[in-house]
């Protein structure tokens, strides 16, 4: 018997085996109508207010912060009140580091080994990879041809494969798709037929930018203790850097959360940065306002040009449809815009900019796409 | 046949059904000496460069941070240069929101279901968690009974269990036991036996408080792709509020944690704080040295009482033995001192505090065990 000649140095999971670091590429260009960020830079009140916030949490760094952060909680639970019209304790709030991390908890607490979580695409390509970071199985539906759910097929799909988490993007990414509440009823319900208990999750991190009359599945919280519903400050308050997403359930199941966090997830300076900014959300939220109106006016210029445009609750647009899309995501880089080559075939992606920002982006497409 | 009278409302994972949220006690007492905290505030010089460096962050948070925060692991790699004499480039760093993440990363690249991670008790209560989290199985030896490593007894475990993972904290915690080169050089050794690969992680958390002499893992890494070594701001820089861990490797070994992390995991806040600091590193280094000194004088203090004590190279002492722990430490929460009861059977942990916090915990302790 002789030694093996080359063993494995690292002891690689299988499933990351030749796979790359998630992401968008980070290019310098001038116009990022990429990864729907807010084009907005936070005010200079809002900087003010956060520089100060932090300076006086930096005075006590040196201890940990507040592990259950109850005083954010309670903030949380404020602005969505005001937001949604949704009256919530702070024990139904939850809050990590971006809602990728709200994600992790949700599966490693009600997720993991064998294990089902399901999803119907085109939606968020983030989520297989919660599901891959905590040994759930992924199982992916389909939406229907206008990029809504089928209630049918979701029960459908749900009864065959008994998944213990259901995750539900509305407004959609990259579609922009918002769910009306009947269809998340539809989905609660299928769930409730699971025999081990199933969790529907509703993303709504784009919620803010939702068309006047589009409900929010916040609305259904008090009726539904397995709902949970996710939002983000990353994109409505204009901080994706700050990494603050939180989620709104029932006790229990924040109280699930609780178990599976690692302590003190959330940093004193996170803390501070995010309550500094939600004491702005007046001013933060007629800001939205005026993306949602820049977001319905790119749609029809869209449309006028001939261009195929999925309808938007988000602040961003998918439309198309281009034989290369690849060809118009290029040429618009080309000419400093760069947009998102995501989504079914044929389609493209652009996030809501300033107006300057539109303006240059409809300009290169003119080019582009010889509107 | 009769549908069930009453479902699982939630589909909590079997592991986490009953568990608490971990965690010490969070008290408002007046010498906190339970969580091994740095008891020195950031000074008003610290405080004003974070404040100042998150003000200019705060200015574009409306865009994602740099996904692999470059520049911040350009400093770490710098600062570990000047603090171990060890040249490592900035693709051998890796960070994340505080050592837990770090260590959750570990797993997720290199644990998962099917696989074994082991350490060696008495250590860090943590350690069993990112095995749950990650669905690894967890398998804990034991240290000697001066709480050193027996090296022969770790090639026997890695033997039988074939570990993929295996965690040492050097200086250990509760324990303040930190590790020889040659231990580790061991432990190494008999992770090259594992047929898939085995990489050993030393958790220096602690490392900065070490006494003179004693050596850090990091001179290992040169020769050794399947080590990690991991340290944190929280202690050495008093930042546990800012929840910055951090670890050095083989730049492939980072590479695989660069897949498994969700992206964006470290706001463009926490950066700046952390670049802030790193800043004052000489100044703060030099008051590691004045707690290192006040740590060994406690030592002497307690053992000249007839105590036993664990030699430390950590900022916590681990001292007794009591016939009731609990009594003790109850006698000195009673006088306002919080240390913790942790350890094996007899052993209380403190950690050590400013002059005046430590002559509160001796007048406290010399009444409660009569000394």
């Amino acid at each position: 018997m002789s030694a093996p000649t080359s063993r494995p140095v690292l002891p690689l999971r299988p499933e990351i085996v030749g796979v790359a670091p998630y992401g968008a590429p980070q290019l310098d260009v001038p116009y990022l109508l990429n990864v729907n960020e807010n084009p907005y830079a936070p005010a200079p009140d809002v900087v003010e207010d956060i520089a100060r916030d932090v300076a006086s949490a930096a005075a006590t760094l040196n201890r940990y912060p507040d592990r259950d952060f109850l005083a954010l909680r309670e903030d949380l639970a404020a602005y969505l009140a005001t937001e949604s019209g949704v009256t919530l304790a702070p024990e139904q709030l939850w809050a990590a580091n971006g809602s990728n991390e709200v994600m992790l908890h949700l599966l490693q607490a009600f997720g993991g080994p064998g294990r089902t979580a399901v999803s119907f695409a085109p939606t968020y390509s983030m989520y297989p990879e919660y599901a891959r970071a905590t040994s759930t199985t992924w199982v992916e539906g389909r939406r229907a041809e206008d990029f809504s759910l089928d209630t049918a097929a979701v029960a459908a799909m749900v009864a065959a494969e008994q998944p213990s988490v259901v995750l539900l993007a509305s407004p959609n990414n990259p579609t922009g798709t918002a769910l009306p509440c009947e269809t998340v009823e539809a989905v609660l319900a299928a769930a409730a037929g699971v025999p081990g208990g199933c969790v529907v999750v509703v993303d709504e991190a784009y919620g803010e930018f939702r068309r006047t009359g589009t409900p929010s599945a916040l609305e259904l919280l008090p009726a539904h203790p397995n709902l949970a519903v996710s939002r983000t400050m990353s994109k409505a308050f204009g901080l994706a850097g700050a990494r603050l997403g939180y989620l709104a359930a029932a006790p229990a199941l924040v109280d699930a959360l609780r178990v599976v966090r690692l302590p003190y997830h959330l940093s004193a300076v996170t803390q501070a940065v995010a309550r500094a900014a939600l004491r702005h959300a007046p001013a933060l939220m007629a800001q939205v306002g005026s993306l949602r109106d820049e977001r319905d006016a790119l749609v029809v210029w869209l449309r006028e040009r001939g261009l195929t445009v999925a309808d938007s609750d988000a602040n961003f647009v998918l439309f198309g449809l281009f034989d290369d899309r690849h060809a118009v995501w290029q040429g618009l880089l080309d000419r400093g815009v760069l947009i998102r080559e995501v989504g079914p075939p044929g389609w493209l992606r652009v996030s809501v900019g300033t107006p300057e920002e539109t303006a240059a982006f409809k300009d290169a497409l003119v080019e582009v796409a010889a509107l």
